[in-house]
């Protein structure tokens, strides 16, 4: 039985927040982490194209150049592990070729067979400009987000989203312009401190009745 | 104990998969459906604004109207709950100060007392024209898709994200127009048919080398 029941579900949920203040001395385990990164890279996206790449800083160092540019938030710095979903700036036909390829090594097949998929997948991204084919990819960026939130709160790990960054020294620092990648989002991960006061404050969301219907 | 193992968590996203065939004829029970609706609300958002909408569509009669906007995929009449996700189309003062009232009324103190925190959010907000302004609030939406997701996965439901939707009919037949909202993306979720050969597929991912860098 490796499911959660519904309440449990809810309790984890419930037990995380956007955590402040990070513990600095204690590290999310290798394999922990190396299970969370896998749950990670399972995220799914858009025709499964998966247009991003994600950077587990560990470095102090960079951890460091890049807290100035994260508007002093130093979850960047106490953190165990600090994530940053860039999205690719471009999805070609190669990109898409390059996924067919993956798709059949996994699946068997010839990739013939799979054109009138190809098809569907070139004309969806071509009648998009570059910006819409950007927004695209960081949407799906937001969608590993979420899994990664969670997947971090079922596991009892705690984690902060971060948008308060500055993409643009991102992108520097990380060199992403060359590699036709871009900062979207980031996430801090690991341990509060016991003296984070946010951890005990009654989480705010409207009443559901106001952010949900039912038709 | 209300974890899950970093084992048991990859073993529910493994299971996990866009569905295809849902089974018509089975029903998420509403006990379980009240929670996962829960954690639908729980999704974190940007300063916690939550500038979203989430509708749960039941109607069949609605569910075949949205079909032949959705590239006529059948998951969409066949499910058991359709969930559609909207991103509010403005993010005003008023809003914000709508949240600073809800969140005194959950953790008590004086309104006053976040002024510094409304400050930040008025400041944010206004730096943003009303294209960048519904971007981010679509973010937030991609964000509740992945909690919905993951959060499924994890419960044993399954669950078929939808971007192959059309949003102006959509908010056509939703009148969401009228009530600032627009539909972002929508998820399909109930319980695969026994017959969906997509079930059996492997799941087709990168290596974790191509889309994971540790600095």
């Amino acid at each position: 039985m490796s499911q959660l029941s519904p309440t449990d579900l809810l309790t984890q949920l419930q037990w995380r927040y956007a955590t402040k203040q990070f513990d600095a001395s204690k590290e999310i385990p290798s394999n922990t982490w190396d299970m969370l990164e896998d749950s990670l890279v399972l995220t799914p996206s858009s025709f499964g194209l998966q247009p991003w790449h994600f950077f587990v800083i560990r470095s102090q160092d960079l951890k460091e150049e890049l807290l100035p540019h994260s508007w002093g938030q130093v979850q960047v710095t106490d953190c165990s592990h600090f994530v940053v979903m860039a999205a690719k700036t471009t999805m070609t036909e190669t990109d898409i070729d390059h996924f067919l390829k993956r798709t059949t090594a996994l699946r068997g097949g010839e990739i013939d067979a799979l054109n009138p998929y190809r098809d569907m997948m070139v004309g969806f991204t071509s009648q998009m400009d570059d910006a819409a084919k950007l927004q695209w990819a960081k949407h799906q960026a937001y969608i590993a987000l979420g899994q990664l939130m969670t997947s971090a709160a079922v596991l009892g790990i705690d984690a902060c989203p971060m948008e308060g960054i500055i993409p643009a020294e991102y992108d520097r620092i990380l060199g992403l312009k060359e590699k036709g990648l871009t900062t979207t989002v980031a996430c801090a991960l690991g341990y509060r401190a016991e003296t984070d006061k946010y951890a005990a404050a009654p989480k705010v969301r409207f009443e559901k009745s106001e952010v949900l219907t039912t038709l």
